[in-house]
């Protein structure tokens, strides 16, 4: 009988912790589509201010936060965005700026690091004199740390420099942070500083930061009034609110702080992993709380079969192709979780009988 | 100085209750976007069961619940659907329906009782055989109560006979019930029934129902497979949402039985304010509880100054023309709270000091 | 059998004389995606001079050019567009501007006369200040002559107030000119006067100007220049255009002096119909070319036998209703075809014998 | 004095030969959107035959025949194509088919021969089970010739083995056939076996075939019946069509054998010009009518003053890039003019004195 659970499926399904919950009990709240709740007030000040923007929005969720942001930045009919190939925006949040904001997406290869050319963005760019023809070019897209890159980082001086071909261009500059601050904390960086080239950003609260639900988005004043705007369309707009923002203020405060145990955790993991045999990981790349295990050709089992077997030693995971596995550390992963996972996967590739629930 | 608080603008500004809060706090919660959030399992199954319906979707809004609705139904494009011209989905949700959804709304007229002609709709149905000029009609929408109406309720006879056109002309029908459980207890009809013959309806949580956040639609299975999707794309997936759902659970059982003396207050302070000099009511027209008042013109003052004059007595409503205002009712204000508004109307209107907090 | 045929479905059945056959096939051309075609140029440059604007832009029909004309006014996400409950756009072009444009329609009901009240027109710009539930208001349609009015015309007194409406609010007004010269000799005014407070009129070269294929759309340079892109959009980007245009010219020259004519004989035709027992029309009512036969109930046959009976004595008609059919006079309907089709009718009704292709 | 020009832009530049013109003077005409024009019913079989589908339908341009075909394949809301990075409905065609029709784009990268990896086009295809969070893909679409790629074209088997993946998943198969007579005659086959696998094609008119304006859909009858009406929802519906059908059916009859000659003067071009100092073509890869010339680093000239020069020599071409000039051949260009050509490159390079219109 499993007893013990490591969910390593995403570091969104950290549970709210005791603080968390007395914060939402007891959060002040009023009527926040009538523009009076004291709680989101406060959470989208401090948001604003800790990543450098004149202003803040709360939203449902960073699928939300990115439509959203695209849509305010592309609110002409006839809009293109850049964005990388692998990017979440373009693989996992439906298609929505097309389908929903017939915004037309143009891709550039990411490379392994999560980053794309500069001269490949650049030359995307559509030239203005072509419009008869062309879309016009109104957003880059960023995304960092980049989590199908496996929590790759961009740094502060791709970030600018590409913020740059964005000003030459008189294009907006967008970044999915959802997991920002894992970035700006592998990095060394105040996070401030790390989206300072960015016109918008959105950053997710139920992610490393561990609040039940929502995003921010972060931009000028002109910019979050839109997308005050837009979240209503959307249907976004969300009454007493201060209860989920109550949360994600405590996450703010205590949680950001333990992201470098994370990452260390995360390190630890895929160097563990990387010398079982049977099992590759770049170990790296890694730079943040992601990690990919290539499961090799010869090996003993089937991703699949591996995938099954911890799951039912209480370690969740998420295959991502016949041949790799997808792990995410966040706070509610110990120490002794990833020595519990590590001695399920040796025995599960040598053989082994694993003891449960063990360390 | 004020120090009550009437707030009669609307019936979402209520503030969780004790209980709510509780309930929040402890809450069994997991990550819904991975289908694992037991609370919010239990409150989707509990309203599809109450509503009579298949299956159900906790949504972050009533407007996001009514824009999956409509463009669920008509996702093919070159979809027409047929609406009440004063509809809050027509009037107050952004136009989301087209500017999102590429929905093209046909309005039939809404009569003073919120009912549309039935023969009105059925000629308001595009002849397939003009489908080469005409979108195609796949949806007829009612609202139940109507808001804007004064929230009159549409009866169990009217609502089934829509239904028979619908199904006559293989249209759905989405009722956006908001109030909807005012509509069954003001009818006294079994809210099931009452929705009976519709293929999809909104319910709002954080109205009558009192809790912080949210609506559920209700449908068949797969109009709840297709509307989960949707949500996604929308950016509706939210992650240890339970804690929301416990609240809503709350409100679903404490608050509906609170409906029928929000409809006695709103009837009684219809009353008198229908016999204060200078203001009229139409107070037949009382049904639930929502009324409006219209400022006579040869009344003592305007219309804004007499909004104006009661906000400094805290009593707080909503201005709907040059010579009308809203107050909606809730179970947060009280018998003394109805006595202190006319107290406070007779002295504006009659030019008399207002006693402040006086009953 | 049949030998003669009198098609009055549509002013737009017309066939090319021969004056337009030769003009198309000596038309100088090239290709006008380049910019380059000497005749569309020629076109559209006689075009803006007429109707009083600056430029004017070909497009293959007159639903492009509606289409274009309200997508370029509203090319902003979340726009609105007030119109006629009657007009072409919101009944007869598949709800376009919402499924392919994304534009909320917002609409006023027609009076008999084509007019909308300017009262209602005002009342239903939507306020900046609810923009977070409202669309925005960014354009006005009028419809001159209004086809679903019977022909009527709007005047240049109405079409400037609203004009004004549209300017006191920063909205920009479009004339569906579809018929615009009908409606400018009806009312024996110049046609740029007629259409002067307009920031855009779309005019068909395809209904009383006689030309096979087309229409174009005249405003300013950069309502022109942002109207050829979405053309291009839209597919409506031709090569050697020329040859249509060569027509239209044709067109443009000979045909509009005869739309006069074409009024008369609809009169005429409108009161000898109203002499025929079972079925009447408004004969007062017919201001251009465009007419409404009612069928009275006690009449001797069906509308449907009555167009059915006639199609066999080769008059053409469109059945509108079970007890209406429209009737449209365009150049090629000669004194005699108005005379042989009052015989057709009489003969229908009366029962008696038809004279075949009699005059 | 320039009295020579040798339109090499592209070849949609032909003007209409003596035979279409009168061909379109004597055209049979009538109102094409009542279905009556019946000129374009015999464009329209004879297409439909040639390509071996079951029915047609005429539209005015290339451009619109794809955004058709992708709208009509993609009509449910959520729906993903995919299609070359490097194909003309992804760069040329303004993004239409999701700034106008909200379809999702995911690009697969066009190799040098146009192809794309066939396992590379299978893993772009979204998994039906994370449909949570992707858009449903539904189409997958080629262009044949590929004109970016430098009208290099898609074999037979090669066309079929798309065609079995798009059958293994439920998808449906386009051909972008602007150019598809080239690809069939360079390849040496039918056209219709050419075009077996795919569920619609457009095929350009006022290309190689000569015709001034239009393309033609074909496709299965339901398919074109779906086209038939989003044609006239694009504003894409003409009425007396049959002078333009005309046009193209000379062009189908007289010009298709042409082509094979284009093709050989390409090439006849192609190595002329590889052989002169400073510039190269890749000879090997021009297959049918299109050709691009690398202007070298050390030449002589700048890419934008040869193109100049060329010009005031009469010799029309398009710059593509900074280093590289496109050119079309069509049955307009002759020897003659090919040679022509080559000299003025010549002296361009060599600084010789270019005769005037010599040949």
């Amino acid at each position: 009988m499993v007893t013990r659970t490591v969910d390593l499926r995403s570091d969104t399904v950290t549970k709210p912790c005791e603080t968390m919950r007395a914060a939402m009990a007891s959060a002040e709240v009023d009527d926040d589509v009538l523009g009076a709740d004291p709680t989101a007030f406060r959470l989208e000040s401090e948001m604003a201010k800790v990543m450098g923007k004149e202003a803040a929005l709360f939203v449902p969720s960073g699928t939300m936060g990115n439509l959203i942001s695209v849509l305010v930045h592309c609110d002409i009919r006839g809009s293109e965005v850049i964005l990388g190939h692998n990017s979440h925006i373009h693989i996992y949040e439906n298609g929505g700026i097309a389908t929903i904001g017939g915004v037309h997406p143009r891709t550039v290869r990411n490379n392994k690091d999560g980053t794309m050319d500069l001269d490949a963005i650049e030359a995307s760019i559509r030239d203005p004199r072509g419009e008869l023809v062309y879309p016009t070019t109104r957003l880059i897209c960023l995304e960092n740390s980049q989590a199908n890159c496996g929590g790759r980082c961009l740094t502060v001086e791709y970030t600018d420099k590409v913020g740059e071909i964005a000003k030459k261009y008189g294009l907006k500059l967008h970044i999915d942070g959802a997991r920002i601050f894992n970035a700006a904390i592998a990095l060394g960086v105040p996070v401030d500083r790390l989206v300072q080239a960015a016109d918008s950003v959105s950053v997710c609260l139920s992610k490393g930061i561990g609040a039940p639900v929502g995003s921010v988005i972060v931009g000028s004043k002109s910019f979050i009034a839109k997308a005050r705007r837009l979240k209503k369309t959307l249907g976004g707009g969300m009454r007493q609110v201060g209860i989920l923002c109550a949360a994600a203020l405590v996450g703010l405060h205590d949680n950001v702080a333990k992201l470098e145990a994370d990452h260390k955790r995360a390190k630890i993991l895929a160097e563990g992993l990387n010398q079982i045999k049977g099992l590759s990981v770049d170990v790296a790349s890694v730079e943040t709380n992601i990690l990919y295990i290539h499961v090799e050709e010869g090996s003993n089992v089937t991703t699949e079969k591996l995938v099954k077997n911890l799951e039912e030693h209480g370690v969740l995971m998420m295959q991502e192709s016949s041949s790799s596995i997808r792990i995410v550390i966040h706070h509610q992963i110990s120490a002794s979780d990833v020595q519990y996972t590590l001695s399920c996967f040796q025995k599960a590739l040598t053989g082994g009988v694993l003891e449960e629930n063990g360390n």
